[in-house]
Formats: C-alpha cells, structure tokens, sequence
C-alpha cells in the first residue's frame, strides 16, 4: 500500500488513466472478469470495448459490449440484475479486466449466482448450485 | 448440493466431461481464469487449447497454452511458481473456465501474487502491491 499512497500523495506521479491504453483483440474486446466484491465469488465473464470501460467508469455501472447483439450491454439494464462498480483492476499485461462488483441478484442468465455452476470432477460435469429463488 | 449428490450417485445422469465440448475461440483457445482456492483471489487469466484443458485434468498442474510461444505452458514449470489444480469450473456458455488453483510464490512475471495489481481509481492508475518477497 506504500506504493498507492505515494501515488496518491503527488500529483506528479499519477498516470491518468485512458481505456485507449489497454490492449483490446482484434475485434477491439478486452476480456473483463467480474468478481463479488463481498464474497470474492467470481461471477461471470463477459467482454468490453474502449467505450465499454469508459462508460463502467463514469456511470459505475458495469457495461459490457454484447458480441452477440454487437450492442452496448449495461449489464441488469432489463433484469435488474446490475452491477454496480466497486473497482476496476488491469492485469500486467494490460490486455485483461478485473471489475469487483457489487452484484444485484444472479449474474447469470439462467438464474443462478454465478455463471461458473459447473465442475468438472472424476471426469464428469456436475453442477454446483441451481438458479435463486 | 442436492443436485451434485444425484449425479454422483447416479452413473446413468453422470455426464462425462469431454475438453472438446467447450467453445473455443477460432484460434481454438478459450479463457482460463485462476483463482486461489484460499483466499478467493484472482490471480490471473490466460488461455487454453483442448488438449491444455486435457493435461491440466490428467496432470493436476494448470497448463495454458501460450499464444506469444505458440506453446504448452505448464504454469511455474521453469519459476517453480506451480499452479495446483483444485477445481475446474465451466461456465454457462461453455466458452470460459474458471480453475481454482493452490498458487506457489508469485502467478505474476512481475513478481506480484495476482496480474490484477493495477486499479483505475479518481481516473488515475495505481498500484495496489509490489513484487512479492
């Protein structure tokens, strides 16, 4: 934490951060990984464009680019599901997201919690919760 | 766990777990995000190839595949810095896995416990932990 504060504490040293820095693929997406910031449950995995990270940002609502819709994707817009941005993390290697979230309801589509619900275990799938009531 | 308890005792409803079910990317990887399996951490992502996904489940030491050396890369094999598999998770989609690992040392190259030591803060990086001892 030394190093935050020394950050922190002089303007100088700060690096103003631009979402055009991050390393996206050749589609533009960077993978962000999102993580509960209360239970440290790792939620889901979802993709992000530039404009994508600097809209979680400035609303502190996390928003994804949705490949599928090719669309902005404010994450629970019509579930209510949100996700609301606690902080925003980038890996070494600037080409991977960690946001930690506070997380209404399920984050996954079909219900459950998390969308990692499966386990592979003595070579089989087994599932590990069912949707929320 | 109702549903785990069935399936376990229930070779009929068992599905075995093949590594080219999974949806890979059209260079054939999918993500692999690592958590440490004590402290919730997420220590890094990185990508595997189905047969990366094969070894780590026959081996019980996470393999990635490295897309800079076009080659396995069996996490720690040359720093020590080992990843034991505990748990290899699946998500919704199919097209991301989640393997809860006990972490040796660093998993970053920089040194640092976890690749998400840099977080986005009043619009500003900084850097929450240095190389570890």
């Amino acid at each position: 934490m030394q190093k935050v504060f020394a950050l922190m504490s002089d303007d100088n040293a700060k690096m103003t951060f631009d979402p055009t820095s991050l390393k996206y693929d050749e589609a533009g997406l960077i993978p962000a990984i999102a993580q509960d910031q209360g239970t440290g449950e790792v939620l889901m995995m979802a993709w992000m464009n530039a404009e994508a990270v600097a809209r979680t940002l400035s609303s502190g609502r996390v928003t994804y680019w949705s490949r599928s819709r090719a669309a902005f994707w404010v994450k629970g817009e019509t579930s209510g599901n949100v996700q609301e941005l606690v902080d925003l993390r980038l890996d070494c290697d600037r080409d991977c997201l960690l946001v930690l979230v506070r997380q209404s309801g399920p984050a996954c589509h079909t219900g459950r919690r998390s969308c990692f619900y499966r386990a592979v275990r003595d070579g089989a799938e087994v599932e590990l919760m069912g949707p929320m009531n």
